[in-house]
Order: C-alpha cells, then structure tokens, then sequence
C-alpha cells in the first residue's frame, strides 16, 4: 500500500505564521533542522502513528497577492530569523505551494482586514455561495494534488468578535443563518463549516470565532468529524497558564496580573484596530479566574511597535500577597519571535488532529487544550494538566 | 478525650525563617490574619485533621543569645513587613517561648557558623555526647511541657556541605562515626539522631546533611518515624521547577539558565563564605538537568546586600532555542521576602509530616517533594508532578 | 529683624503628594530625618539664602472633606512608607495645618475631578467670582498668619488639558475671558489668575494648564513675579531626559521607546479618565523628539492598578540601531513611590522660587526647568543640561 | 597635494572587536551603511579635519593564526550580526589586510591568554628585544604601504593587572625595567612603548596596563605625542556613569549597585580567568565613588555564558533611598552586541587622535575620556561631562 498523500489547507496562507511553517516544513523534508520546538516529535508521542513531513501538500486561501516567497525574505530580512540557506533551499517548495493559493473570503472581516485585500477577490453576495465557493476549491485541491485527506488549518488575521448573542447554538439555526444577506458570522465561521461540511478537519490557531459556536460544533458531530481551537498558546498567556498555578498550588493571592505586549508585524498591525484586539485581549485574559478561582485586577496591551517586527516582547508584573499579607512581586520579559513559536504547533496540530480523525474522535478536540489560550472542548487552563492529558490522549482509549 | 499539645522543636530558633514563623503562629492563634500562603489551609486539604494552632507549644535550639523579641523587632525595622500591630500582639507569646530556647550544637557548622555563636555554649568532645544533650533537651521539653508529640524542624544556618564519600550509608555506620572523636557528620545530622532515636520526626527546612545520608535514613525507618527535607523551595528554584517543564513540553531547548540571587539577612551573611554557600547552589542548581533530560549551561549566583535585608531579589535570564534553531529569551525578576515565604511552609510541614506520623509512614517522606529544592525519597522535580502527588499523597492510601 | 514668616498655599491640599510633603516637612522641623531627596539641600546650594523648614506655614484649597491625618495614615497603612513613629509626631502639625484649608474651586475640572468633591463646595456663575474667592482665601490667610510671603503650588488632580487654540496669548485677552459665562479656562489658571494678580508666585507641578498660557505669562511679567511648572519629572520622564541624551552623544538611533506605568492611587484613579491622562501622557511623551533630533515610535500608557497604591512601577523597553544597523535593547523597570519623590522638590520649588523673587525675577522661571516634564520658559529637555543650568543659576547673575 | 595615507596597527587584529571594524570600515568606504554609531559622525563634530574611510590602511599584531575572514563568517554565524551581503562584499578587503598581520607578543600575559597563542609566534629572552621586533613590524608597514602616520590601538584581550606599586613612575625607571630579565611589564606596555618610542599615538581600548604608568606617559610626552585610554565604555558602565549624576542631582542615596554581566565570546572565555577578570572588574567598579562621592555597596560580575556569543547582557539593580528614608529600585537589563558598541568607538578614537596629534597634544588625552571606563588624563567619570568636554575640545584651543 502506497503512502497516503495529506493535504494541508491554509486560510492566511501568505501570513507570517503560514510562512514560517512552510519555509520550516520543507527544512524538515531535508532533515537539515532538527525538531526542535515540535511537540509531536517528543519521546512522549514516539508510539504514534505520525504523519510524516514528506507527506504533505500545502494550499489555502489568501487576499493579499504578494508571494510566499518574497514573504518569507521579508521576514528574513526583517527581524533576522531565518537563515539565508534555509530560505535558499526552500524557493522551489515556496513557489509551488504558491501555485495552490486561491483568493479568500472576505464575508464580515471588518474594515481593517479588508483594506489588506488586494487583487480580484469574489464578494459573494449569500454568505452560503462564499461557503460553495470554499468547497469548490478544497475539492478541485483534493482532486488535482490526489490528497488521501485534507486538513483545513486557520491562519488567517483576527477577526473582530462576533456578539455571543449572535452565535449559532444548533447547526439548523446556522445553516439557516447562511441564506440570509445580512448573516452575521465572520469569514473564519464560513471556512469552518465549507471544511467540516467537506468531512474535512478544521483548525482554528486564530482568537477569530471559526468553528466555535455550538452550532457549527454540531455540523462537526453530524459528520463524524473533529476540529479544535481556539488561538494558539505561544507566548504570554502560556507563561500565564504555567505561572498561574504556582500561585494556587502555594495559596498567594495575586492581587494583580498585567501583561503589555509589543510587536510589529503584520498581525500586530491588525491587532491595532480597537475591535480585532479586543477578541486578542479577551482571548488572553480569561484563564487567570479559572485558575485561581477568584479575578484578581488584571490588564492586558497589545500595541504594534514596527521596529521590533516579528519579536514579541511581553513585560508582566504580577502583585500577589504572601503571609502577614506582604506584598511581593514577580516581573517577566519574554522576549519571542512570535512566528517561529507559532509555525511548529501548526504542525503539530495537523499531526494530532490526524490521529484523532484516524481515531474517529468528533467534535472539539479538549486533549489539544494546551495548544489554545481559549481551548474548546475542555474547561482546563492549567498548562501542566493540559499537558498531562495531551499525554494520556495519546495512549489512546483504555 | 482532650486535645492533644504538640511540640515544635526549632533548631535556630531566634533566626528569621524561626521568628517570623512565630509571629505568624500568634497571629494565627489570635485570628487577625488570613490563612494567605499557608498550603495546608487550602481546601484541597480540608478533609486532613490537621492540626490547630492552638495546640502548638514551640522551643528549640540556639546559638545566639538575642531574643525572638528583638529580632522580631529588627525584621519589622529593617525589611519594613512585619506590621506594628501585628509585632505589638505577639510579645508575649514570644517571650515565652524564649524561655523554651536552649544553647544549641557547634560541631562541625564550620568557622562562620561559629562566630556567630555567643554565650555560654557547652562544647562536647564526643559527637555522641552532643546527641545526649540534644536528647535531654527534647525530653525535658516535652516533659515539662506536657506534650504528646515532638516535631523537629531545622532552621538553623546552612553549613558546609559533606563530601558525599563520608556519609555513612548504614545506621551502624553512623552509630559508630558518632562515637569517633574526628566525627566528621555536622550538627544538622546530630540533630536529627537525637530527634529520631527518640521517634521524633525530623523536618530539614535547610541545605545541609541532616537526615539525608541513607544511614540516617535507616535509623528513622527502624525507628517506625518519618522524616522530610532538603531545602526548602521559596523562590527561584520554584519557579525554575515551574517553567523548566514548560520548556520540556514545548520541545524548546533550554542553552543556558542563568540566576543571580540577591539578598541582605543573616542567613545571606552565613552564605557569603563560599563552603557554606556551595552547599546551597548545589541544592539550586541540580533539578534543571533532571527535568529538561540534559543539562544546560547554568550558573547561581547568591550575593550578600545589606541594604535589601529579608527581600531576595533574583534576577533568572533563560536563554533558549525554538523552532529552526532561532534564540529566544525569558527573563525573571523575583522580589519576595524570604522569611514571609518560608514561614507559612514550616508550619505546613510540620502539619503534614504529623498526618504522615499517625498514618505511620516511615522514612523519608517524598509526598512532601513540592516543598523543597532537593527532595528527599523522591525523583520528581517538576513542580505541578509534586503537586499532585501531594493532593494524591493526602487522600490516603487506597 | 524677626525671621520671616513664610507661606505655602497648596491648592489639592488633602491629596497624596501634600500630605506626604507636610509630614516630611514636620519631620524635618524636628529634624528626625536626614534631607535626602531635597535637591535644595545639596552642598552645591549651600551658597544659597534658603528658606529654614521653621518658616514656613501652610494652608490650601481642596475640594474633598477627608482630613491630613485621615490621609496620612491611609498612606502608612496602604502603601507601607511612611513610617508609623515619624507619622504619630506629626500629629499636631497635620491638624494645625487642616484648619487652614478652604473649599476649592470646581471651574471646569470636569467629571472625574467634579466627583471627587464632596461638603459645601461653592459653586460661582463666573469664573472672575471663583478668583475672587481664591484671593479672599489668600489674604486671609497671609493676614491672620502674619506672613511675609505666600506662594502657591498647584498639586491638585490633573485636570483635561485645553485645546491650545484656545489658550489666551494676551493677559487682556485672559482678563476678558474671567468674565465670560462660558470661560473655557480650567480651575488651574484660575489659581494661577488669582495668585499672580495678588503678586504671589505660582507652581505648577501637575500638567494642568495653569500659568501656561502667554496671556497668564503676561501677567505674571506684570506684576513683576515668577512663576514655574509644568508637571513634576519624577520617574519615567526623568529617566528618558537622562538616558536619551546618552543614544543621542553616542549617534545611536532609537527605533522605538515604549513605557507602560502602573500605579494605585487616586492621582492614579483620575488619570484613568481618557482625557486627563491625555494631559500627563501628552507631558511625559514630547522630550523625545526635542533631545534626539527625530521621532522614535514612542507610546505611553498610564494605568490604575489598585494593588500597587502609591507605589508607581514603570516599564521602559528602548529599542535602537547600533553599528552596521544592529537592532538592540535597553529595558528598566523603576519602582518608586510617587509621593516620596515628589514631596521633597515641592518643598525645593518653593525655596528656589523664593529666591528668584527676592532677585526680582519675573516670568516663567527657565532655571528650574530640570524639574519639570514640560518645563516652562526653556527649550532644554535633557536633565544633565538642566542641571547645569539650575547650578549656573544659583550662582546669581554674573 | 595627496591625501594622506594613515595605518591603523590594531594589536589583538583578529578578536572580534578589530573583526568588526574592519568589516564596518569595508562597509563604511563603500558607503552601504549610514554611520549610526559614530560619534565622529555627529554634526557636532562636522568642523573637524576627520580622516576619511579610504585614507586608512590596517595591519597588526596576533597570536592566533586563524583569518580575518574566518573569525568574519564566525561572528556571522553565531551572533547573527553582521548580514550575509555586508560580509560578502569586505571579503577582498579582509583578505588584504589579513597579508598586514604580525605575530604578536606574549610577554608577561599570563597563562590564560598565552593558551589562546598557536603558530611560531618568537619569544624574546628580554622585554627590550620584544619591543625592538615591535618596532621593526611597525615601520616596516609604515614603509611598505607609504604611509604618513600610523595609529596603535590595542584590542587584544585583557591582560591580568600589574599589582600598581611596580607600575614604573618615570621613564628612566621603565627603560630599566625593559633590560632587566624579569621585566614585569605586560604585553600591552612594551606594544605602547614601542609605538610611543617611534612616534605614533597608541590607544588602550582595553582594561590592560597599557600607557597608563607615569613612567609610559612620560615618554609619550618626551616624544610629543599623544596617546589614550583606558578600557572602552560600551555597555553597563556606560549606564552607570549617565545614570549615577541622576541619583547625585536628585539627593538620592544609592545603598546598593549590583551590576550582573553575560556574555559568550572570546572576550568572555578570557575574562573567565579570575586574574583577568579583576582588571574589567576594576575599570567597571570604580566611578560610582567618584560621581556620588560616597561608596555604595557595589557588585559586579562578568559571566561566561557561551550560547550567548557575542551579545552581552547586563542586569543592573540599583537600590536607593528617597525622602523619609524610603527603599526604592530601578533595574536595567541591556542586550547589546558588544563588538558592535566597540567598532565605531575604534573609529572615533583613532580620528580624534590624529585630530589631537595634528594640533601638537601631548600626553594623556582627557578630552577623551567620554569613550572609557578609567579614563587617563581626567578625573571626570559623569557621562553628561565627559560629552560636553569632548565638545568643547572639538571647537579647540581658544
Ligand atoms: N505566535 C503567533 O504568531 C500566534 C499565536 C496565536 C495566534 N496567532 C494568530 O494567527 C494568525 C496569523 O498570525 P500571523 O502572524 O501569520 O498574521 P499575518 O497578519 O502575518 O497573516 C495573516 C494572513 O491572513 C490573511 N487573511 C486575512 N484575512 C483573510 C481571509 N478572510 N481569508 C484569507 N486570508 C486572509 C492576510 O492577508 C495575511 O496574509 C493571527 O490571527 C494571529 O493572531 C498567532
Ligand atoms: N526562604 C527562606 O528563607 C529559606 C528557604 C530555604 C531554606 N532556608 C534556610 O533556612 C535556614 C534559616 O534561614 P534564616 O533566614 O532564618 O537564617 P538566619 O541566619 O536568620 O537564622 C539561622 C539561625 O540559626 C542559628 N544557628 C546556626 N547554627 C546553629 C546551630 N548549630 N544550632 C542552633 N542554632 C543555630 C543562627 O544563630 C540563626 O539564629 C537557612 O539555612 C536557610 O538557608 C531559608
Ligand atoms: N510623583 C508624583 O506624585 C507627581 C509627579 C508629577 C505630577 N504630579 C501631579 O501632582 C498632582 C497631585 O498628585 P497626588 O498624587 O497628590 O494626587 P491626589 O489625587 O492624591 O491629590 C490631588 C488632590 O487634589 C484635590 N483637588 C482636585 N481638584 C481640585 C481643585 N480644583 N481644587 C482643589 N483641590 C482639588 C483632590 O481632592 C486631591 O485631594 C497630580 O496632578 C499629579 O499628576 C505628581
Ligand atoms: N564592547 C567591547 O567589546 C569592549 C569594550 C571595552 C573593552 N573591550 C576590550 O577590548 C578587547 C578586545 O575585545 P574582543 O571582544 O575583540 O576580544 P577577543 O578575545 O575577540 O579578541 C582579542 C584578540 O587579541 C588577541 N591577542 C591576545 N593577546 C595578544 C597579544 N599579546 N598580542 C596580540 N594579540 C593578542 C587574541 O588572540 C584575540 O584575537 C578586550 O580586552 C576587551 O576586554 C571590549
Ligand atoms: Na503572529
Ligand atoms: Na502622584
């Protein structure tokens, strides 16, 4: 029996993040970088039945019409992270995979993001012919590329937050909400249900609303599919959910927890417009009550700096309170290039969520809940719970 | 049936880790603080009968002839944290516990330690002759006292580490050395011999020997008693036990971990004379290896500045590789006063350690790992691992 | 000849900064503590006929009922600073100094401020009328205290800064304002109106707009007295008018100078209202430009953290180009108290201003522009400059 | 009439501050990179008669028998600094200066450094000999490549420091010293010697003894010329002497300075040797007296910490008392590229010299001591002075 052939599908493909993965997944085909920052490559997971780097075909959607190729020397040359050979030996990967990008979807993205958009990109006028167009292109890519399975992952900017009130909570209410001409769901949440309508897996790395709503986690359920979500775990809010814990596990109250974050690149700037940064905010803000158990006064910036390009740097002052009521202090500086963080979790998960579709798991993926600041599927914030049930998941059902 | 008086023995009674605990203690008794910083008042240990800080009588060992008083009084001036009302309610519950502090044991604590000693304090020629003192000290406590139980804890200035060849590896072993007028074993392990012949359980807040040679070990065991140590974790250890296994579980590697600790109390005086400060950097410095499976470049450093008294200052630079090899840095400043930080955990530990003694477990108790930087009776080292065998440790066996 | 009576007539009398100034300032009288912090009291002015503290006598406006020592003691207890023997001696002195406090003016301070107000705060249909009161209150106080001088400090809360078009450039412009219904002019200038016409020198150590306009200016020329401001440099700014100048000598280029502050207090809980903290930011941010030549990307944020009370912590992450266009970093982190670091050089201003008076100065005071964030009277920013300036002027005119 | 030729002989011309500063000078005569980073550059220095970048030929002495391009593509490929392109195109240039490069000398440098030495490099029997063949290499470049002055900077690694009771106090005493076998003057003496002798300024970048003995200085001013040093202030001591004026202006006691420094070079690997170490230590120690005028507890630490390669990283934590005696801090943590700090100041200094020697100065050059840790000729350490002296010596005598 041959190898199967798996197709990964990027929403974003041109970003940094989608960038980064593919300049790093053709070094790994190579074997000319180790594997290091991959989770799945752990001793912990050797008894998996990975997908192996060799086996992926990557496409996506994208609305920017610049190249994978002068993005990744963009950030080459910008914030000095990827080195001059590994970009070299990666042109020919880059602009085949160019080849497979299609114009996105720009259904309720908001102002800011639309202003990205450039090039000829279809604006539908029924949010369920944007979703037919989806499936036309996920399809002619299985089809073309001969793909075993497709997994669609979002990389796409932030969204602004849809009002909760608004969310679907049964997949007919949905459904429904795509027939009419004002339907408020955002692009992310026409990718997800185009993807799992599809039978196809669907991974948002993104804070935008994707498959979240318990409607859509329905379609997913129906299909006998999984997904997860939701905005991936990579800098501060990870130290929060390792941290956090101490401070329970030790019974000091932490009187307060702020976090100021500054970046320059392009998703930062995104993040500047007041409403995409609030679903980021959010996002990042909400694990501290669930692990502590009370809400200390806790603030979180995000502000696009332009020198500092990909290198997220994250100052956090944390006031607790010890015995006798002392007040002490712990500050933090993280000092991450936010791309390269993010770029082998991508890959991660498309691992993990092939096992789990293998698996015949369906619905939101909880076990992936250390991978996402805002994890469906599970109530555990708690970085080395998560990780420990990550572990036991995958020894598989006893 | 009434309830029963338990006995704190502390070894370095009039120290800062001793005298806080103390003022806390009254504290406790009289109900003006919350329960902040105490492990054992969580709720997770609700269903424990645990003792009550009424039933607590405390004496101890010294080397000093100040009094609890006037170091209380000292911390509360120089570090500023212990609140004047809270230091006005406690005088008398000092003084008299004053009158249970006896001159402590020299031998072998090394030229540092000893200066530090005034007074009167008897100097035996026989290492066995100390024992007998200490033993006569405990009983006569205990005695006059009334009490129904014993708990040992060292506080007492961190001496220079043994040369792990000398540490005697069978109770005979060590019941002969003692005998020997060159006996090379310190005053921290003769302690806890008097402690444990008489079927008292030892608790080790502290970097030296102590019960750890195995010899020691063998006793408490033949002895049905328990003991726990080494070290207690405050501070930057604790957090490097926290975030190292972040690192582990991302796959990041760590290249260097470097901690520069700063501080200005007695206990950071005793530490400047670099014998006796190895023995805590040793302490420090061995978990990173066992938790990342290699060991990074790692330095410790710890500095005596006058001017920062009880606040430890400690400043972590972890230097880091993630994903195509790309350098990353988190740094920490840690700024929390020592004693307020160690005090609420010698009482959790003599709580505990006393469920563990009517349980009737023997040896040493590694449930008790989270609470110290080098665990005796136990090979874990990351922090929420220990946690959660505490949690697991304190439901009993099955 | 008697020694002369000085007075200080502190509008916010009852806020942070004032109370921590008279405690201090009573201490000093009993000279129970040594004169750091007080510039004034460097050898380098020793040349200089200061002001003894014994001469001075001091009174005020504010617009809450709470008293000195009630404020005094929140201090000692919230922020652990002042120390409880030095706040019980200055007992008598805080409330002597409370009987000469009068209800303050509410002149478009806006709501924040407009609810902090509490008792009978009269409220004047034209702005001429509330000056009236303020020189009532004045020469009240220099005639039943006797005084041979008073001078004004403006300490109370930051007020919404005016737009500038709207700044009078003439004193007969401003005159004309006093008496229009709808006189845009804040409570601040109207102190400043009311000193200076009575001949009574004005500081502005807040960035409230007071004196700063030319029309106010104007005045003060004409009535032959001085006035100084604007906004006190005492942490973050002070730290940027020192370091920028070093990135400026060594031909470094500052890409980006971020500076996030958090802090407790009530200056902190008014300055949470968007636009009075437009004010102070606005004030922190412009020096920048003027010491390196060029903009950085520059941002600052001010946020109330409840937690941290007087404490003001500030983070300052500078990013510059060295040498072949090499991206590196300077982060600080400064945590001080913000009342202590401001109470000394309220009481420097006063004594350098008396000196100017009696010199016969008029007009803002440029000299003293190494106090102050947005210095008036001086286009010097960088604080060694200052310095030198401040040290020149001592020395008298050659 | 020509241009003048003028050869820069760097000692140490392969460590990674002279590898630097070549690969800038490449750049520089190219005109690829602005002049970010020298001081000379500044407009405040636009009258001055600068040398321009092509009118420099280098050469030197080393130990190390490795290239100049090696040591290049080194700093490339560790510390990511210098970009791909830059390096390419200083190929030829390094290439040819790599034909100008000596063996060194190995007198009196101690075991640390002598184990670095590889090749033939010869080891006269007496000091004198050693300098003669110093002399002969000097003129010899001199001649070969027809130039009209010759510049000596050492940039060779710190050498271990002559206890000061034998530094020579006057010139005879150190002729005498040369013939004597046992000659304990080190390595960078007898290089200053022999340039001094022949007429050429020397500069000391380093902490080394260098031309800092009267007995050397007397010779420089016997010779007429002029010469520099001592130990380039490009990092921590450079915030201590911008920062500590700020604490001195203000009245602010400093109790404490602790300055903790990182780093993975070269560099680094010899200042691991204690020996060594302490003439860094020394030279970073010493101003905070001089600019307080009273000595505060003091710490500095330098570090070998290899993945860090050539970026040091400085944490500094300063703790100050404000007014009523309040504690308060201020950190600094700095992540420069060391060799990029020093390049351009290698630059300046060797144009300001020939500035200085053109006008006929003899001697130490005060004027200079903004660039140094222990500046000769002044006693001036306050950054903000240094910066204004240099200026007033650029406009010359009056
Ligand atoms: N460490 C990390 O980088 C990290 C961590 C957590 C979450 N995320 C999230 O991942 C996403 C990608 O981050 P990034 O740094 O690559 O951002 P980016 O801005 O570089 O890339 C986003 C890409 O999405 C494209 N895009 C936007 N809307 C689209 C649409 N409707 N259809 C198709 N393409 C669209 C944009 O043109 C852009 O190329 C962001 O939402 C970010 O918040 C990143
Ligand atoms: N956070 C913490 O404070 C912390 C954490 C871990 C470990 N520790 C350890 O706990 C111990 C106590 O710390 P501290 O801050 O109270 O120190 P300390 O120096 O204030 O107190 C030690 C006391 O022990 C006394 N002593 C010394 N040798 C003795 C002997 N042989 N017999 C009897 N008494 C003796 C000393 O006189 C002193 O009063 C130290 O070893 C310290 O390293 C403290
Ligand atoms: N380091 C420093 O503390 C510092 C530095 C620079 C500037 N400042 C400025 O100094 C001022 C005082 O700071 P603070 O910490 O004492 O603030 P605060 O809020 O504690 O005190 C301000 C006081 O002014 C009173 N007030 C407000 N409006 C008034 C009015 N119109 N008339 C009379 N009283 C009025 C308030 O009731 C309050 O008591 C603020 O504007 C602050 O921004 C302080
Ligand atoms: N920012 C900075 O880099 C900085 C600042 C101040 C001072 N310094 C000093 O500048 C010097 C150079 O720094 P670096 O980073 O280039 O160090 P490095 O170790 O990379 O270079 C020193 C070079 O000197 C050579 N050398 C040693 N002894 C010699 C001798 N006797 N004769 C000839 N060559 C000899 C070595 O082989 C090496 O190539 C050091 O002393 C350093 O302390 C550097
Ligand atoms: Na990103
Ligand atoms: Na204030």
């Amino acid at each position: 029996m041959s190898v199967p052939r798996i197709g990964i599908w990027i929403i974003g493909a041109r970003g940094g993040v989608s960038v980064t993965t593919l300049v790093g997944l053709s070094a790994l085909r190579r074997g000319v970088i180790p594997e290091t920052g991959l989770v799945s490559s752990l001793a912990d997971f050797a008894h998996l039945p990975l997908a192996e780097w060799d086996q992926f075909v990557v496409g996506g959607h994208e609305i920017r019409s610049t190249s994978l190729l002068a993005e990744a020397e963009r950030l080459h040359r910008e914030s000095r992270v990827i080195e001059a050979s590994v970009l070299g030996a990666s042109r020919t990967f880059l602009s085949q995979t160019d080849a497979n990008i299609r114009p996105g979807v720009l259904w309720n993205v908001g102002s800011t993001i639309r202003q990205l958009a450039d090039g000829a990109i279809p604006d539908e006028s029924l949010a369920r012919s944007a979703v037919d167009r989806i499936q036309r292109d996920l399809k002619e890519f299985q089809q073309r590329e001969g793909l075993d399975k497709v997994v669609v992952v979002n990389l796409a900017s932030t969204e602004a937050l849809l009002d909760p009130t608004l969310w679907p909570e049964t997949w007919s209410q949905a459904e429904q909400m795509l027939e009419e001409p004002n339907c408020s769901l955002p692009a992310s949440s026409l990718y997800a249900i185009g993807a799992l309508e599809l039978g196809m897996p669907y991974i948002n790395f993104t804070p935008s609303l994707g498959a979240t709503p318990l409607g859509i986690d329905e379609l997913a359920k129906k299909k006998n599919i999984c997904h997860a979500g939701r905005d991936a775990k990579t800098g501060e809010t990870l130290l929060k959910s390792v941290l956090a814990p101490m401070f329970a596990a030790r019974n000091l109250e932490v009187m307060s927890w702020v976090g100021h974050n500054i970046f320059g690149n392009l998703d930062g700037k995104v993040l500047s417009d007041p409403e995409n940064k609030a679903s980021k905010v959010k996002s990042k803000d909400q694990l501290l009550e669930r692990i502590l158990g009370y809400p200390p006064q806790s603030l979180v910036s995000i502000e696009h700096i332009g020198s500092l390009g990909d290198w997220k740097t994250a100052w956090d002052h944390v006031h607790f309170r010890g015995f006798l009521q002392t007040p002490m202090t712990l500050q933090l500086t993280w000092q991450g290039c936010d791309s390269l963080l993010a770029a082998p979790l991508v890959l991660d998960l498309v691992r993990f969520v092939l096992v789990a579709q293998e698996r015949g798991e369906t619905g939101a993926l909880g076990a992936l809940g250390s991978f996402f600041k805002s994890p469906l599927g599970t109530d555990q914030h708690g970085f080395a719970d998560q990780t420990r049930v990550l572990l036991k998941w995958s020894r598989g059902p006893e």
